[in-house]
């Protein structure tokens, strides 16, 4: 074999909708490794909804939108297959920002080397970017103490399942919000959430007075949308707000306006925002703040496989749809 | 002597504009200190925004609001004239919240002594709510560091030319939004301020965009309004912003919408409120941080002084007009 598939990027959303208009199937020849390079053969890539951010062109992203023309931006798993690098071996298993493609050459930078004992959608839904997030705002920006009240929204999305896994394994009171009754299911009878928001059935004001008496400690933002004021609305005083994705907003020209900062000073409120660019220098030490959870066997995943390179480029329209029934891979 | 005047909040803003018709002028009989108490004749007392928020009826308020029938709540500067108390001796000059009366009794809760060589009116404008208000959100919140450009909003009120001012001394770039040209031009030649950006007749975007082209990394927003938005959109990355007053909201029933969390994301923001009833225990540590910059002459203030007890009702509506002209003080 001399050739593999990549995709490219070639236009953006917004005036297009979301799909395989936006990309082109390219074939291209099979790199070799230079000195102190490697290649992967890439066999499962993580569908995050990050992606939708990173294909527009807004300049002011955290960072660069992906160029048209070039391979669309993706984490991903893969083996080994030829190396010239003295830490990476032929056979050693790798995580990274790998792309739409079958193959990648690397010079090892933010390649990290993985157990081959842990399964690659245990991998990349655990310890790829969902985990690693979810720790960074949980624990870092949320600064949870047992007995606290969490809620998430996104709750059935890759990162909303371990924020609200890790809060459980850290004694919170969890309530997820996610859309539809299957998912909100899940969340209480495969994850352990104490309760579960679905914000297109319940009424969402009134099912937060029931489930949360006691108010609100932690506001995990996934999603922006219906849910955001009412969360807020019931805040407890010196709550913490953390602000990970709002796909509600993404692909929109005029995102929704946010809640007056009024109940941020009477309630000595924290908004924080961040995106993991900053954070992945601290890949391990955020791993690690959640590994003895994991370990203990209360860390669960649920992966939605999509077969086949191409199958990411409708699979993107999972985010938008709230389709996918679980962290969205791509196995190769 | 023997009775004093007292002025009681008896009605509610919000159905009544603010004015004198929410007060009840009453005399009172003068007090006797007891055991452990002493007797503070109020000299002069500070008028600050918050006042008006302790007057609505909002039960969520950080502080419970003022009772109807209670004396008007307030901080004042005054002099210890007959003592009980071990620590407070007849001459003392003192602060805390002695309330809208010529007359106070006190166990020395919340009561500070302040040396008698600081006059009453700096006492009050620099050392009182105003600088350590200032001080809690520049430095704890604002986290601020040389070169940094900070924009203060109610920049001509106390907290926002002490925030000013405290800014310039650590070596930033300090931006004043105020309402007039009168306001702006004491903040550039009074206070020291970089520019100042008059929001009743600028265009606040483009001039913004004109002394602010570096963007902004601390937003000091003491107003709420229509500046709001146009300094949040030129946040740069890893901006905090320090909600410590939204006057332009205290009294609508429906208070504008905040910004879209969009930015708070990309940019990495952090929003955090405060109110000063969380840190006065740290008023010392809190006056420790701008001190030195009082004693090097860096920190000036400009007091508007109303004349009698009975100013302080209509004096009120000078937060809502914006036509106070300096630190709004009341000498009895």
């Amino acid at each position: 074999m001399t050739s593999y598939t990549a995709i490219h990027l070639i236009a953006r959303p917004g005036a297009e909708p979301v799909g395989p208009q936006l990309f082109e199937v390219v074939k291209k020849e099979l790199p070799k490794a230079g000195a102190g390079e490697f290649v992967i053969k890439q066999t499962h890539m993580s569908m995050d909804p990050a992606m939708l951010g990173w294909m527009s062109p807004d300049t002011e992203s955290y960072i660069p939108p992906v160029e048209l023309g070039s391979v669309m931006r993706s984490s991903g798993y893969g083996e080994v297959v030829e190396s010239n690098h003295p830490d990476f071996a032929v056979g050693d298993r790798v995580m990274g920002m790998l792309g739409w493609q079958e193959y990648a050459l690397s010079t090892g930078a933010g390649i990290n080397k993985i157990d081959a004992a842990i399964p690659a959608e245990m991998a990349l839904s655990v310890f790829g970017l969902p985990g690693l997030t979810a720790s960074q705002g949980f624990y870092n920006i949320g600064q949870p103490k047992a007995g606290e009240t969490i809620v998430v929204s996104g709750a059935a999305g890759s990162v909303g399942v371990m924020v609200g896994q890790m809060a459980k394994a850290e004694g919170l009171t969890v309530i997820g919000i996610a859309g539809g009754k299957e998912k909100c299911e899940w969340l209480v009878n495969e994850f352990g959430f104490d309760a579960a928001i679905d914000y297109k059935a319940d009424d969402i004001d009134a099912k937060l007075a029931e489930v949360a008496p006691q108010g609100v400690d932690i506001f995990f933002e996934n999603t922006g949308g219906a849910a955001q004021i009412p969360v807020f609305n019931r805040m407890n005083a010196h709550g913490r707000i953390v602000v990970c994705g709002l796909i509600a907003d993404y692909t929109t020209a005029t995102p929704a306006a946010g809640p007056s900062w009024l109940n941020v000073i009477k309630k000595r409120l924290t908004i924080q925002g961040f995106t993991m660019p900053d954070h992945l220098h601290n890949a391990a030490e955020l791993a690690g703040k959640f590994a003895p959870h994991v370990q203990a066997g209360k860390i669960q995943y649920r992966a939605h496989v999509l077969e086949g390179l191409e199958s990411a480029m409708t699979g993107l329209n999972l985010f938008l749809t709230g389709g996918n029934k679980g962290k969205l891979l791509v196995k190769l």
